[in-house]
């Protein structure tokens, strides 16, 4: 019904994040009312991101680098993080959320994701290629690391991944744990599952 | 609108917890459509309930008694339970949620709701008279009660409850637990707010 | 896990419209606490409710009564309503609802549901025998009935059950009308579905 | 917290519509996990909106146009269409709604929003600009207008705006016509508003 150049654009947007046809559309009708200096300011900001933008070696979040010889983002390359313990999130929002409550002083490692669920093979095999990397890390004579902290959602996803990441982790040297389980803030016990009301038992305090 | 009869029955169901008055009228209408017998069958429940049902004189629990004698619940009667130990709930529901993990073996004890909020005058004291009659218990000379954990709900109205009870039982010779926060089963870590955040780390094992 | 009086009237009340099991546990905790009184003022009601409702023999509408000679409804009963038009409605509350508008001077007829759907055969029969009733008044020599409006929900259900009325009523000498589809207030063009766009168009004005 | 590049484009895309800075921050690390040559591709679609999309002069539609010549979309332009009426929307994208219906045969006047609500007053001036350029032509001697249907959303900004029109077009030798409101599907006449149900009773049919 749209004109090709618009459906196409229609197309490309509907594949971001949260995004289906409708609002796609509706992006593409913002942009056509937008001042062209502004889209091309969005144009720039995108080039510039894929550009200037790398991945951490380490930890895999991405970070702003002037040079192309810097290998690890702020976090990893800041010497007043605690090297023994690395904390293992699903997605880079993960690791800001927990940055953001700036308890947690210690290494982080994006796994980009579960390997359960609707995921295609070659995103799993992705996955997969990191965990490996951080076990050879780990193995290393000269490895740090003494705890890594399962930071993956509760969903069934998630803990699916946490036992598969928790049965490759098995054989190290190391001390595996997983966040506590518990009432939320505003929660109500009425509501509350099982598996959270025994968890918020056993971690009372 | 309605006739008197059913206008005054509405009022009456708009009264129950979550009936505004499009429900209630629906459930005159159906009342209204339902056979005779059926309606004395529930005329019948009422009746026995007020009649049968007797409120626990530890833990305010409603259980049903055929003779006026008893005065403790099944499970505040039941001599397997651990009676040094008092799971403080706001409400009967609560202590079902509780019951239903089969993983605390102690009491309990019902508040009632909590003292802040919403909440009429008369309300508030029959809760202070509450927690007054189980400081009483405590103090008495023969009291097995060593820990009183507070699982009142996680939102601010049971919060400010839990500092109230607090400051009341602080100078009593017992142990004063809250349940644990963490992340829920289902929950999402990049949705979670920075206290349960903070407290899932904690916890964590 | 609660006990059989309380048990038994929590599955008497998740009979009731909207109600589960969860929410008529709150109604029996809700009548535990209400004082002896309040409770028999809500049984009086119930019985009163039982005894003193006639069900119209017109158009099924229930109202109060002090004579058991009385067999038609305030409405039915009214010299001032137009006697040649009965709007067809599926439940006692769309009668309210339509008689709050007041602008319909009509009379109505509470056909009790629709045929199609989750519906028992016994539902359905009854029904059937209404609809029936109302064809031999509308074929009765005195009858004034010229206009049969069909105010059911534009729902599945609905459409289904007045297809399957215009069809019993097709070769009687009356003109049977629908209520008119179209944008309600609040709604937006763009969420619209296409019948509704269609009929919006229709009806401009 | 994010890099300020990073930073950069999560603002730009919490100018989009429906996104708020949760959402732009997935978009962002969206395209960083999006190969380079798929980015590039969105780019160039971009470019090519900008490039290649005219606005109608007419109704002020987008379209897509080879020759710089073009003035009128493909509706405007297309002989088959009925020039003598004309039905203002909101926005393209309820345009688009109205043609799946495949039932309105007339044109088109996009408003570009409503001049109620909270709109800064430069986008008012642009509405309010762009309905004196259709009273001119409704006004010019060649002009085949007869109809023009107010297809604006039925909220409160929408009806204000309707009004606003009318006031405007008044002393046109035109008829102004408005969507017809009524039950829509899947609607319940128990929750319909009263305007809705009058308007369903008005237009029945």
């Amino acid at each position: 019904m749209f004109s090709p150049k618009i459906q196409k654009l229609i197309e490309l947007f509907s594949k971001f994040p949260t995004v289906g046809p409708r609002t796609a559309a509706r992006f593409v009708f913002y942009l056509l009312k937008t001042p062209k200096e502004k889209v091309e300011e969005l144009i720039e900001a995108i080039t510039e991101l894929k550009k200037k933008i790398e991945i951490c070696s380490f930890c895999f979040n991405p970070f702003e680098s002037d040079s192309e010889d810097l290998e690890l983002c702020p976090v990893c390359s800041d010497p007043r993080r605690d090297k023994s313990i690395v904390c293992i999130v699903e997605k880079e929002i993960d690791l800001e959320a927990i940055e953001k409550i700036k308890k947690y002083k210690g290494l982080y490692f994006i796994l980009g994701g579960t390997i359960f669920g609707f995921k295609n093979k070659k995103e799993k095999e992705k996955i997969e290629e990191r965990v490996n990397k951080l076990i050879d890390r780990i193995k290393k004579s000269d490895s740090k690391i003494k705890e890594v902290i399962l930071a993956l959602n509760p969903t069934t996803e998630g803990e699916n991944t946490c036992l598969w990441i928790q049965r490759k982790l098995k054989s190290l040297p190391i001390k595996i744990t997983q966040l506590g389980r518990g009432l939320p803030v505003g929660g109500e016990l009425e509501y509350a599952d099982e598996d959270t009301l025994s968890s918020a038992f056993q971690s009372r305090k």
